[in-house]
């Protein structure tokens, strides 16, 4: 079965996108850690990180070097955050959090954007990219 | 003043090394979330992950991945989880965790080892690189 990020990249569930190419996207998380946190995922469904051929990893770690770059620009942080652990979507999926403390990047504490928020965001990530 | 990362790529403070080259060093963490926890650092001593300079970040990236995948071979987890974090040492570090949990990368649970267990698990990973 596709995974919910399939569904996603084939445009069957809607998302806040950030970025895309032929290989990768962003989006935001929709059950955010902070405002802003975004999802950087390998169009090809994989289960683990370091399961990706060497180009792919590669290039989803650059890409998802350009989605920070441009959220440190747009979002009020302390610094942004990289967190890959997958234990619940069996698809690769790099977190990037902006982080004031280190409860922000625990997974524990969650915060609701209205649909507003999460549009005004995107915004202003792709204004820096 | 250097980061206590410097103190130790420079030998000034002692580490259990997994794995160096001209640019990178990885080494167990001493206050592991789980057994096998390994931070993987650049010489050069930069604060932020995204200050590093691209080329940089990429080896970065690379050197990490090696170490992962040596180490998914050499410890029994359900996977190597990433996060790179940084408010507490002011020199870029990757975490590589192995994974039974979401607690496990919560970096709120520690284990406790000894310098044998420490040093078997250095060799264990050192094995399969």
């Amino acid at each position: 079965m596709a995974s919910i990020f399939t569904k996603i990249i084939n445009g069957e569930i809607p998302c806040y996108k950030v970025a895309e190419n032929d290989d990768f996207i962003a989006f935001l998380d929709v059950n955010p850690n902070t405002p802003g946190h975004t999802l950087v995922v390998p169009k090809r469904e994989v289960n683990k990180l370091f399961e990706l051929d060497k180009d792919t990893y590669n290039g989803l770690m650059s890409f998802s070097r350009k989605i920070a770059i441009a959220m440190e620009k747009a979002i009020n942080c302390e610094r942004i955050g990289m967190s890959v652990i997958g234990l619940e979507v069996p698809h690769v999926h790099v977190h990037l959090i902006p982080l004031q403390s280190m409860a922000d990047i625990q997974f524990q504490k969650k915060v609701s954007l209205s649909k507003d928020e999460f549009e005004q965001v995107v915004k202003d990530i792709a204004s820096k990219l």
